[in-house]
């Protein structure tokens, strides 16, 4: 008989069990918040690298290489997908949806309805029918949300997204790579002027580049030319030719001091109008840890999905398709009387 | 047959007509809000007063008295209930969700669970199935969902609400029946400190006196004792006693031109932690005018009241049952598009 959320949650002591796979920065936060949940247990780590690798040696469930999860599709009751949007999901999202539960963070937003289609796809050409929670990080994600909450109900209006202050991974890596970097990082930080723009109510239209500035910590090699890989940081083409650009060269010491956290976050903010009166509405994140936060997410969609699939609601969802109350681990009535 | 959200929707051009019960400003703001969307349309009021009052002289629909609604229950798909939750919503709630799908903004946060199970009962003994969203404004309401979000992502932490800068009509009103006061309004501010003190990752214990102060504006009969007025103001139990309360005396030109507008707002904050790292989020609402950003989410719980309704998830709801992209009148192709 198929678990069911909701029948054995009523015995008490119910626990979700849950796999990861990726144990990358993200899929390590994930473990954390599964293991600091009270419904959930953590069931196996999925992994392409050695399972005797010392990343995992805090690991508190079995750790097994990705080819073992076909044989453990009984065990688990939902998989948080904690690959890479480029090349991983792409690949590992329908493959793992065919047979688990899912929840992913994939964020290439443009790829997302081909992402999805091929999830769909997956599910119904399965062993068994799933569920899959795509694209529920933070942004896409609970940003996503917010932004479809805010439209909804005030819908004269105008919605504006900054990122930062935080590091862009895409951003760094492209640094990384001009001859003569040996450490980088860039940190996208939003305009304030334009963040007061939007909340003055003016109804500014502004491109990513009016909104956001980035800032970069470099550290060369020696005998690097500084000031010729400044000019290519300034002049290279989607990344940075557009932005406002300010380079720092540092040492390493400092580099390895301050700059190797992933701080990151944002804000949603929409200003709009009923009649002649104004509103403004704001939601904003502040995260120390980027990856951690979006394992925590992960989970809480984890619940969610298994939720859904012992619904009998299959298929690929999104953060749109989920009622807020499928992510807590409380009983209708609890949030109701704590919370509403 | 019974009209169907999902299925006409496809044809284009479909509509959901709605009425509303209540013509206070809440309904008045409700009505604005039907009108302006693609996808509804205002069929009738119902009221208490005259339907010849000068108040329905814009009304573009049928104003009739409460009694006629029961005659209407095949020509609206749903009905926003616009009245208060002290002595209208208790009555009329579950007398017209056993006729009507419905929408609230019943506030009364400690009744909600009586409230709900007095809908569930008329619904279950009603002539029809429906479906009634309770509680549906700011808070409870969307402040509810982001406390819900808040700590359903990031379980370690605490979370606060803040309420202001904004009128509470409750604090006014008892202002108003102290004898020698003419006029008088109350604001409540949060307080900076507390605000910051949530912000620093500190996670305070603070009481509501702890966060907000009371700010008054009072214009008195000629002759009346000012001093002790403001004494009976400072003193009065539940009300005012517990918390720093700034009294001022006005005159009426002042108070006419300056005080008479209903803003209000404020903000759920979260801070907490992921292991070591610790993540702030933050929700804020600013709001020209109280009752026509309230009107407006009614329209959208509507929206999403007929919607449930058309799938056949009938009784009574709360903002934490309701998927968000019931709320939009956009495909769900459309918000993945451009809001994923």
């Amino acid at each position: 008989m198929e678990r069911s959320f909701s029948d054995e949650r009523q015995s008490g002591g119910f626990m979700i069990r849950v796999g990861i796979a990726g144990y990358g920065n993200v899929g390590i936060g994930a473990a954390k918040a599964v293991e600091a949940s009270s419904d959930m247990k953590l069931k196996a780590v999925f992994t392409r690298r050695d399972p005797e690798d010392s990343v995992f040696n805090n690991v508190s469930c079995a750790v097994l290489p990705f080819s073992s999860a076909c044989e453990m599709t009984d065990e688990i009751d939902v998989l948080l997908l904690c690959g890479g949007s480029a090349t991983d999901l792409p690949e590992q999202g329908p493959y793992f949806a065919s047979m688990f539960n899912t929840v992913d963070s994939f964020d290439t937003h443009a790829k997302i309805p081909v992402y999805m289609s091929a999830i769909d796809k997956a599910i119904e050409a399965g062993t068994k029918k799933t569920t899959a929670i795509i694209a529920s990080g933070w942004d896409p994600g609970l940003f996503s949300m917010i932004r479809l909450l805010f439209e909804s109900v005030l819908p004269d209006g105008v919605c504006h997204t900054f990122w930062g202050h935080g590091v862009s991974q895409g951003h760094s890596d492209a640094i990384r790579r001009i001859n003569g970097v040996k450490y980088a990082v860039q940190y996208t930080i939003p305009i304030g002027a334009a963040v007061e723009s939007v909340r003055s109510g003016a109804r500014p239209e502004l491109d990513p580049s009016q909104k956001h500035l980035r800032e970069c910590f470099v550290v060369t090699e020696t005998g690097a030319d500084k000031s010729e890989i400044e000019a290519i940081i300034k002049k290279m083409p989607h990344y940075f030719i557009d932005y406002e650009t300010i380079v720092h060269f540092i040492g390493t010491d400092e580099f390895l001091s301050r700059h190797t956290e992933m701080p990151h976050g944002g804000m949603v903010l929409r200003s709009g109008n009923t009649g002649e009166n104004s509103h403004m509405m704001e939601f904003s994140l502040k995260l120390d840890s980027n990856p951690e936060f979006t394992g925590s997410i992960l989970a809480a969609y984890g619940r969610a999905a298994f939720r859904m699939a012992s619904e009998g609601l299959f298929g690929a969802k999104t953060v749109f398709d989920v009622p807020l109350s499928y992510l807590s681990d409380k009983s209708r009535l609890t949030l109701i009387e704590e919370l509403l």
